[in-house]
């Protein structure tokens, strides 16, 4: 690794885009330098995510030099992009408490800037935000009011895309969308609409051509700036007209300019101009490399996505020492998943775009056509997982919890009217941490317990996790979801022999006489503690049931609960309208018992970002919140 | 009208595709005439989805003709265009029973034929089913199955349809993919998806001069069959490397045949002959005409979709007087949105692919550029709207209940994080009756619930549908969610003033003594009925609220009700789990309430089709079943 420069000569003097825009267009490629420094640095000491951003530099700069931001508005997909974007808009010295608790957002936010435009959290709603935008614009007379949407090449896997480009051809808007074409989502692209993109870059030169002559005309002094926009808009309509087989784009009345170095920032910058007030929706398509200007990044784009803390000079990821730690559920989930795979020739693996996240790549790599990341494709994953059970496959389909949310009517219509056997495995469930509101796993127990059929269930630990994964792969379980947070489990020792678990048995795990906590998943964990640091306090008896499975109850043991307490205290990591808790009020009710119930959850609000630790400290689910609940409890 | 004669001689002869298959390829043209005819007879005097199904009546003779099914999977999306399949497959007897209760099902089930081969209510899922299957049976060896998806254009808007091809580009499978082409969904198609299909059905005559040409030699004799596929593949091949720019289907590795006449079914099975045994994926293009061959169909295919009776000889729709009936809840939203729309210049209508049936159709014609039909694309249409809002606008997004699960994410996270002014409309929300289980809109009150920042309503009649309408387009509400049912009112004078109702403010309809009866949206009065009766048959005094909200809940109604009731009986026309008795339940032990409770609600399994009073008696959601439930209610 060489090391950059560290002067920020012009970085320095910008605070607001308006800054930037004083610059003339010769600076221009200083500032992306000076800016990509910044981020190598602030990265390499707060983690966050690295790559992504480093690829959109130059777009980043040119957006804001030719576009009058925030008048103008810029619609990132996936936030994970716009650090520079950050920066550049009045937050760097803000910068070092990026997905700090109560520091700047992970993702762009229009609470947070006025420059943040809209959500972007999850991939692909660019397109169909900024059209809303437009729409809205021309409705309100707002001529000179620009939209620009930037979409990945991974988000365009993403059927929403696809429908807002669909809509987008055909309602009157003037709708700049750039495709940020990098061959990656957070791991490599996959899918068909790849493989058209670089279809169109090795043979659609005739773009590059127009612009080569366009510019040469203009530098010679035969055009002028409005003769040369023309020039190019009827060059563009006699392709359209000539062109037997138009693209997509195109086909679809967006015009289609590119594709072009992502990186040349005085030629994207001139490009936004000439088109800039074309009217009528457009496309650019500009070619980036992910992790640009940092040699390890642009190697393998995959790790440094988000890859921790780091040494900006060698270019060495810091990492803590792991050894004696439990391992992490991912882990515990990709090595399972192979162990059963190799038992039972049923079962395939199926994961939108998550493959490394998930750990789903190591089946991946060792059984090759039995594990399929089908993109950024939540719906499809889920309905294709369907298909196969439907013809006695046994798919293991994992989904982070917030993005099955994209797949939530794929798995009433195609998984469970049908009672197919599919294993939906969601990671990410409960409170993330710093990737905030946007990725926080805590709705999915009360949007998938109404939905018949389904078998929900949350292993407290990896030997549970193991023992649930290896239930749901039997013959006969129907639908079976399993949900597990991010992180490490608790167990060192977490091999353990496969054994099944009876569906919709729980488990009590102490004996008590005051009061009955009643838990779900990992959680427990916790609970357990403040249990232990109740009784002490307190010195009451307190009972402990982990309940593993939201549906189907265990009943006999509820019943046990309601004849036996009048206390009951539930602690999950989900939110507590309609989750677990509500469950047990459901069950004491319907079966005329009447204890006194308190849940533990998170209560009816987005949650912010921060540690796991502080959200659950905020949430009162931490050892001392639930300890606090148990010990405030009377009758 | 002129009228078919009636012979059915060569259809009475099958009663399975095997028998089908023995006739010969010139007997195939009569053969779609008496399946036409006896399509329209059936459906003349048993109402239902009409129009579709005749479009496809060449297509679905050639497939069982061609292929092996059952063997051989055909995915159908949309299961309204397979009534043909169903009289083909054994149940030509059963479909004078069509959709009604306990008869057959409105759309192909695997839990009824065999030949059904997955759930296809909502549209867009057949090509990630198909491709599920597909890949099973590669997997499972089996090289002689064939997998045949069919989609219409409508559908091809969908994004889960695009994901679904993009995948299938990019995973090994023998998939045929037919595109039935006739310009329509329910309402006519939209979008740039349409555009494209029909410029590559002008543009692209090499594909009809290639098929018309293999065909001159093979019958000159120049070609054997096996020679003609061959050439068929390298011609198909050399222009896939010729053409300067592909087609998006070729573009994306999969195989483009077409565009064909969808009518000439002696054609049609020719070219499934030729190209069954190809591998790899494969699109073929068909043209048809929704309501082929019945001439008031092709006049007016959107009238037609679902024509109710009418007369098969005349043409002329046989329609009950309605003048004295209250109206439809669909007609009172159409109406009073203009109403609504001409005050406030913020307002903007969407709807995915739906107008005619939510009536936005009225604000599209009075309003021309206010109201957007957006294509089957309900996430599109959620985050579409998000948009709009977050520049001022006061979109009113019109979605059926069940499609809203569609748009699950979209809601949460492109409409409530940011608390945009987006008004949901939850069209054929509860028991929608013959549409079935995929299309009962029962999920909403439990999925919503839980999302923060959602305000959730539903009015018990047509003003407090009017009101609530003009509540949720007042500044700063928020997102604002509006569920009402399918079909007609309870009010021959709907008309009202538009007047707030403050949000979160319940209604006491009724004082009583000893129990409460609360209840949410229009099964509010049958429950007022049941009520009555209960207090005639018993002599009890019963208290009605109506809650009108169900988030956020009025909690000065509901101290009351704690306070005052120790038998609260809840009655919703939505799925018990996570609903609002679990909402009351909820409030109940947060606020140390410990009442009885009783929930009428959906029961905890997919309801079959049937009238909605068939459906209302069997889960006990009738006057009757409310009666019994409360006289039942002893503590």
């Amino acid at each position: 690794m060489r090391t950059e420069p560290t002067t920020y000569n012009l970085l320095n003097s910008i605070s607001l885009p308006e800054d930037l825009r004083r610059l003339s267009v010769e600076q221009l490629p200083e500032i992306c330098k000076e800016l990509r420094q910044d981020i190598i640095k602030e990265v390499s000491c707060n983690p966050g995510h690295f790559a992504a951003s480093l690829g959109t530099v130059e777009l980043t700069v040119a957006l804001h030099y030719v576009y009058n931001t925030p008048y103008d508005r810029i619609v990132w997909d996936v936030g994970h992009q716009a650090y520079g974007h950050k920066i550049l808009t009045g937050r760097r010295e803000a910068f070092s408490t990026n997905r700090k608790f109560k520091g700047i957002r992970p993702f762009p936010s229009p609470e947070e800037s006025e420059y943040d435009t809209f959500t972007c959290g999850h991939a692909s709603n660019s397109i169909s935000a900024a059209l809303g935008m437009a729409v809205a614009a021309a409705r309100k007379g707002e001529k000179d009011r620009h939209v620009v949407a930037i979409i990945g090449d991974g988000s365009m896997s993403g059927g929403l895309a696809f429908e807002g480009l669909n809509n987008a051809s055909s309602t009157a808007n003037n709708l700049l969308i750039i495709l940020n074409d990098n061959d990656m989502a957070i791991d490599r692209s996959v899918g068909g609409m790849k493989q058209y993109l670089f279809n169109l870059t090795t043979s659609n030169r005739y773009n590059q051509l127009r612009f080569k002559t366009s510019k040469l005309l203009f530098k010679m002094g035969v055009l002028n700036e409005d003769r040369r926009k023309a020039l190019i808009r009827f060059a563009n309509s006699l392709k359209s007209m000539a062109a037997q087989q138009q693209n997509i784009f195109e086909g679809m009345n967006i015009r289609y300019f590119g594709p072009v170095d992502g990186h040349d920032v005085k030629n994207i910058a001139r490009i936004l101009r000439d088109i800039k007030d074309m009217e009528g929706p457009k496309i650019l398509h500009l070619h980036t490399v992910k992790g640009k200007g940092f040699e390890p990044a642009e190697k393998e784009p995959g790790i440094w996505h988000a890859p921790g803390k780091f040494n900006p000079e060698t270019g060495k990821r810091i990492k803590a020492d792991t050894s004696n730690l439990p391992p992490l559920f991912q882990d515990v989930f990709g090595e399972t998943l192979i162990e059963l795979a190799e038992q039972n020739p049923r079962i395939i693996g199926v994961t939108p775009a998550m493959p490394t996240g998930c750990s789903m790549n190591k089946m991946m790599e060792a059984m090759p056509g039995r594990a399929f990341d089908v993109g950024i494709a939540e719906g499809h994953a889920a309905t294709f997982s369907g298909g196969m059970a439907k013809e006695g496959m046994q798919p293991f389909c994992n989904i982070y919890s917030s993005f099955m949310q994209r797949a939530y009517d794929n798995v009433i219509h195609d998984i469970a009217i049908l009672r197919l056997p599919v294993v939906l495995c969601l990671d990410r469930a409960g409170l993330v941490g710093e990737d905030g509101p946007t990725h926080h796993g805590v709705f999915d127990l009360a949007y998938f317990r109404p939905i018949p059929n389904l078998t929900l269930s949350s292993p407290m630990n990896e030997h549970e996790l193991r023992r649930l994964m290896y239930t749901a792969q039997l013959p006969d379980k129907g639908p079976f979801v399993i949900r597990y947070p991010r992180g490490r489990g608790v167990l060192l020792d977490w091999k353990c022999p496969l054994e099944e678990i009876p569906v919709g048995k729980g488990r009590k795990l102490k004996d008590g006489k005051d009061i009955a906590v009643l838990t779900l998943g990992p959680i427990g964990n916790i609970a357990a503690k403040a249990i232990e640091q109740a009784e002490k306090e307190k010195g009451i008896s307190i009972a402990h049931y982990d309940l593993r499975f939201l549906k189907p109850l265990d009943e006999e043991l509820l019943h046990e609960v309601g004849r036996k307490f009048q206390r009951i205290v539930t602690v999950e990591d989900g939110i507590r309208k309609g989750g677990m808790g509500s469950a047990v009020l459901e069950f004491m009710a319907d079966n005329g018992y009447a204890p006194h119930i308190r849940r533990i959850g998170v209560p009816d609000t987005f949650i912010e970002h921060g540690t796991i630790q502080e959200l659950y400290h905020l949430c009162g689910m931490d050892e001392e919140g639930i300890c606090q609940s148990i010990i405030n409890f009377e009758l």
